[in-house]
């Protein structure tokens, strides 16, 4: 059952712990392969290009644009930020699984370009668990912290237009499960169509 | 997330190794209840009411039919065969998944009356080796092993109609591999949507 990997999509609120979920699937699979945004703006201080983003001018940006080669993209302060659809094609045909962390917003763009990718959202326990992790991070006024809390529940009800979603409760479990998630897709019958007639017309 | 039980349709053809799968399934998870089957036939030797079938009168057959209490059911040489949907539903509301094994034209019902139900099919590696495995069984003429082999064929043709699939290489990886869907299918969104909505009228 070899086939070309999947494309995951994965979403959900600040705080959610996506960041650490995605570091360690990455860590305990070499098969996976991350997806990394193209951006117009400057790299910070320590980003490293084409880990952290590909940076590129807004030249190349609205060509990519023009050509079709962004999955979906968005502008933010005045920069355009996007993804590149050659490397995940490129991956997916090699058998690689890739992993795109998103916003909502994009993560929607991308499930209307390819259907067939499998969307996981990110839960925490509960908003009041979530809002301690917001507060934990530090000396965030209440007001921040109150408008993140807003921006989460907002989110929260996109997760109803993904595929999965999946309790960051513990990480270990989180990962485990997103990992079956990953599994069980694969063995989609119509993931598998093509394996099923060839063993039908080797008989 | 916990929520009812899953309906779980098994199928494949003769020789693909179901029924080894399926006692590991339960012997591994003393979750997962397996449906009994009803029928009309007398008990043959050795066979346990409630266990191997629920030996049931033709009365009762009809009146099941009539209450719409089958889930799918079938007439062979003579005798009444069904699924009672009772049992299923109870074991569903208390949080077992329950799993129910089954021929292709019998999960086809299931599948019209419970399109929520999640539908394996397992495959033999190849048609070679499911021959063989035929042929292993004991010293049957060549044209019973080869009209086996023709309804092995139509069966997996079936297979298309199936939301997943699982090739039975090594007992132990088609059951990790089932345990995997069913667990991925508890993380698909639709399922937990009553739990989505609490999380957010509790902030």
């Amino acid at each position: 059952m070899k086939n070309d990997g999947l494309l995951i999509v994965f979403s959900g609120p600040s705080g959610a712990g996506k960041d650490t979920i995605l570091k360690r699937l990455l860590e305990t699979n070499a098969d996976y392969r991350l997806s990394v945004s193209a951006t117009t703006r400057a790299p910070r201080e320590g980003e490293v290009d084409g880990k952290d983003y590909h940076f590129i001018t807004k030249e190349k940006f609205q060509n990519m644009l023009k050509n079709d080669e962004l999955l979906e993209s968005a502008e933010y302060c005045g920069n355009c930020y996007g993804t590149p659809s050659g490397p995940i094609r490129s991956w997916q045909a090699e058998g690689h699984d890739v992993i795109l962390e998103i916003e909502v917003q994009g993560g929607s763009q991308i499930k209307t370009k390819c259907p067939d990718c499998v969307s996981i959202f990110i839960l925490p326990p509960s908003m009041e668990v979530l809002e301690q992790r917001l507060r934990g991070r530090g000396t965030e006024a209440d007001e921040v912290i109150q408008k993140r809390m807003m921006r989460a529940q907002k989110e929260i009800e996109e997760a109803v237009h993904y595929d999965y979603c999946v309790i960051n409760d513990t990480v270990e479990k989180a990962v485990d499960e997103i990992n079956q998630i990953i599994c069980a897709e694969k063995h989609k019958v119509y993931r598998n169509a093509d394996f099923i007639e060839r063993m039908l017309n080797h008989a």
